[in-house]
Order: structure tokens, then C-alpha cells, then sequence
């Protein structure tokens, strides 16, 4: 059975996915741009092509960006990833955040109340607008995915349900040294979350903690 | 001026420096032993006398667990570290869960609405039960410390008062990879406090990661 995995998912000191207020000109909120510039600096990023031209880092926190890919067949996010539009679609011009080309070359399952026809973009990403429930949405995913593993792709909403349903294999975090105070948080709902897996932490120069949660058990299914 | 210190401090993952429902039998409430166990194994809190006789460790978590006592001359602790009564005191028999020569040696001042005569115990020890802000408990705590540093010693709501004050010269927070769920959270009201403050983390074997935050300015006084 195929792996369910989340890479490179930032939270603050105090636990927050994202800020509050996301809009057009500020994804993550109030947060701006400081949960992911440790990512930003990496060479994996760098050849996203989004975030700055130079060659990019190849330490440790390369080391664990670049796993984001290999291997992996389709991603979920929720919606609030995919735009900063709320309720029903008012612009279905929107295309999510990544340009014509987006970065995942792979089929996205976009987790919505509010679905709407599937999107193709350039580079082999489609964007599938899906609302159901994880395990549901899990199956759909898996038959998108050609064999390959399943990423979830945020936001903390969206990790969240998946970590509830027990449905996640391999969990990265990064602990970034900033106390945001406000936002959507990781953690909530989640206690006891630590007897499910094995956990291992590994601070980077950067500053930030990358966190490791491996599920000690095999997959139920 | 001496400095204001807060060492060994333990939160969980989702920022929880103490759980729910704190009795005589239950310390940190649901939290049982979970956040101070990395502590127990380190030479430091065996010599405490209060948990198990064996030697202890000495690596990098007895290397931070020993800066508590160094140059300390007085702890300020709140009122629901010094024991589970809340409200007016019922039994004032109760003289702190650390029995008849407690582990401070030095004048302990305990922050409370509910003041109560001096306790001097053996071994040096003093609670001095105070009704003041942050700022003036400072002040009376460095008139008993005989030139000696200030322990912050908690819990939760203690030390983010004196973060929020801006009073705090060193903070050694201990993350402790479990997920708490709910109890008395370190970081709320803080947003912004990394400004102030370099950071520092390093994991341990024994799986929690320590975090040490050096005020950036000297103290403003
Ligand atoms: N920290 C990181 O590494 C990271 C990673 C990715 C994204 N982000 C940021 O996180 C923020 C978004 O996170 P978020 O926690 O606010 O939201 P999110 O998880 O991206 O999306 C939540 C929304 O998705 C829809 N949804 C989720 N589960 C569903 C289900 N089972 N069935 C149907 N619809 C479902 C719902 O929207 P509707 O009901 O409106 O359809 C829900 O409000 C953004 O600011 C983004 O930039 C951060
Ligand atoms: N994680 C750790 O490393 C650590 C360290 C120490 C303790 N703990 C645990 O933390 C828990 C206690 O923490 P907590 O956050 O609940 O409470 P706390 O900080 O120990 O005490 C808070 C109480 O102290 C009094 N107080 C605080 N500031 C005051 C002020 N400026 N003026 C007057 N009174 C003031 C108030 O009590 P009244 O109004 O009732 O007088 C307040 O409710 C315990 O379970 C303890 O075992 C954990």
C-alpha cells in the first residue's frame, strides 16, 4: 500500500500553520512569508522556480525538502491552501497560487464543500475538487496516483483531519522559532497524537527544528 | 544587575506547561510525570533527593538541568506551583510539595492574591507569599536574593507575565514531544516575543529538544 505523507509543513513556536487574514497578496496572513523562509533558501525551492533565482542551500534543511517529492503520485490539500477565496466560487479564473505550470506535476485533489469542474493545467498538474470525508478523499486520491505515494499538502486543517483519522504515515514538521499568536493550529484536537508514532528531532543552522513523526504501525488496511 | 532567569521550563509539542486538573496526587494534572521525566534521569534532580536514588545522567540534558542553582540567590514562583489550593487558603499546614528542607536553599517568593504569613523551612529555604505585579515582585524578590540571579520557576502563567513585562533575561524551554491537549499554555499573549530574543535549540537523545532564548538588549534598568 502506498505511503500518505506530509513534508516541509511550517508551524510558530506556539503551533500555527498559517496566520490569520489570508488574502491574494498574503497567503499565510499576518505570518507573511516567515514560516517558509527557511524553505525558501533551499535548493529544492529555488528550482520551484517561485522564490529567487540563486543556486539554493544544500544542508540539511535541503536534505529534508527535497524528500517532498520522490515518489510521490498525487497531493491533497484543502482548499484554503489552494486560494484565499472562502464560500462558494466567486471566480473560477482562479488557478491556485503556482502560475499556468504549477509546481506539482501531479493530479491535486483540492478538498472542498464547493466543488467545480476539474482544472488542467501545463506540466501534468489537474486540479480535482473533491468533498469528502479524509478516508473518503484518500481513496480518490489513490486511484489519481499511478501507484505513487499520497502527500498531504496542507493547510493545518487539512493535516489535522488526516492525523485524527489516523491516516497519516509520515509526518515532517518544522518548528520555526516565532511566536505568531494567532492563526489556524496544528496540534488542536490531537492529544495522545505521540503514541502512534516514533518522533525524532533535528535543529538546522537556519534555526528552525525539523521535526520527524514515523506511525509505528503498519498501515491498518 | 543580576539577571532574571528561567531554567528547565517544559511545555509539550502544543505549548502546555502543565495539564488539566492539577490535585495533590496529580502535580501537573493529566500531564502526570510526562513533562519532567527527560529531568528525573539527569545527576541534578536525583541529588534533589525527590526522584530515585540512582546516579543520573550526565549529558546534554543534566548539562542544562544543572544551570538551575548557579549564582541563583531567589526563585519567584506562582501560587499554583506551590500547591494544588486555590482561592483563600484552607489548610495553611500545606508547606509546598518539596517536604520539611525543600530544594530552593534560598528565599522563595510566591506570587499570590491570598497573602500568608513568612514560612521558613530548613535548609535555607523561605516562601514569601507576595500580592504584586510583575515589575514590583522583581523588586522585592532582588532585595532577598543577596546580589544572587532571579529564578523565574513558573509555572505557565508566572513565567508569561514576566514575558509579556519584558523582564525575562534567559529562558531555557525544554520541548517535550507529546501532544497535552489542553492545560495551561507558555505562549499565549506573546506573539512577537522572538524579536527580542536569539534563539537557540538543541535536541537530546533522550528526545526532548532544548531551546534557550538570550534576551538580544541588556536589561532596561
Ligand atoms: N505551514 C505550512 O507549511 C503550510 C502548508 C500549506 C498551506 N499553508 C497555509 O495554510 C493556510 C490554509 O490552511 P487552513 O488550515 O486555513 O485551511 P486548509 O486546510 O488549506 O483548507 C481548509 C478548507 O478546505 C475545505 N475542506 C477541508 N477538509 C474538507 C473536507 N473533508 N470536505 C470538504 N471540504 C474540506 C474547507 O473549505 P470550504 O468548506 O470553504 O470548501 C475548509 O475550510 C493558507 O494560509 C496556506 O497558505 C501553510
Ligand atoms: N512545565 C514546567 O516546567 C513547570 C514548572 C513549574 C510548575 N509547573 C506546573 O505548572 C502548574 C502551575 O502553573 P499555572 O500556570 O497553573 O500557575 P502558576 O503560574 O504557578 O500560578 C498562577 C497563580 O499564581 C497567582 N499569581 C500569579 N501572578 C500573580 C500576581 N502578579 N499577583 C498575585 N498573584 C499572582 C495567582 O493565584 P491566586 O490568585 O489564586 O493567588 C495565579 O492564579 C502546576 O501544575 C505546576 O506543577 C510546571
Amino acid at each position: 500500500m502506498s505511503l500518505v505523507r506530509v513534508h516541509n509543513f511550517s508551524i510558530s513556536l506556539d503551533g500555527f500553520g498559517a496566520g490569520e487574514g489570508q488574502t491574494l497578496e498574503t497567503p499565510f496572513g499576518h505570518a507573511g512569508s516567515r514560516l517558509m523562509e527557511w524553505a525558501f533558501e533551499t535548493r529544492t525551492f529555488r528550482e520551484m522556480g517561485l522564490h529567487g533565482t540563486t543556486a539554493g542551500s544544500r544542508g540539511v534543511d535541503e536534505a529534508f525538502a527535497s524528500q517532498w517529492g520522490n515518489g510521490v503520485g498525487v497531493e491533497i490539500m484543502g482548499r484554503n491552501k489552494f486560494g484565499p477565496q472562502r464560500g462558494p466560487w466567486q471566480d473560477e479564473e482562479w488557478k491556485g497560487w503556482w502560475g499556468d505550470n504549477p509546481v506539482f506535476h501531479t493530479p491535486v485533489v483540492v478538498l472542498t464543500h464547493h466543488p467545480r469542474p476539474v482544472l488542467e493545467m501545463e506540466g501534468g498538474t489537474t486540479f480535482h475538487f473533491v468533498d469528502a470525508d479524509p478516508a473518503a478523499a484518500l481513496e480518490q486520491a489513490r486511484a489519481l496516483a499511478d501507484g505513487g505515494d499520497v502527500r498531504i499538502g496542507g493547510g493545518a486543517a487539512t493535516v489535522r483531519q488526516f492525523l485524527e483519522a489516523d491516516l497519516i504515515d509520515h509526518l515532517h514538521v518544522v518548528v520555526v522559532p516565532i511566536i505568531l499568536g494567532r492563526g489556524e493550529r496544528l496540534w488542536d484536537g490531537l492529544e495522545g497524537l505521540e503514541e502512534r508514532f516514533d518522533i525524532e528531532a533535528t535543529p538546522s543552522p537556519s534555526g528552525v527544528v525539523h521535526m520527524v513523526f514515523s506511525r509505528k504501525a503498519a498501515p491498518q488496511d
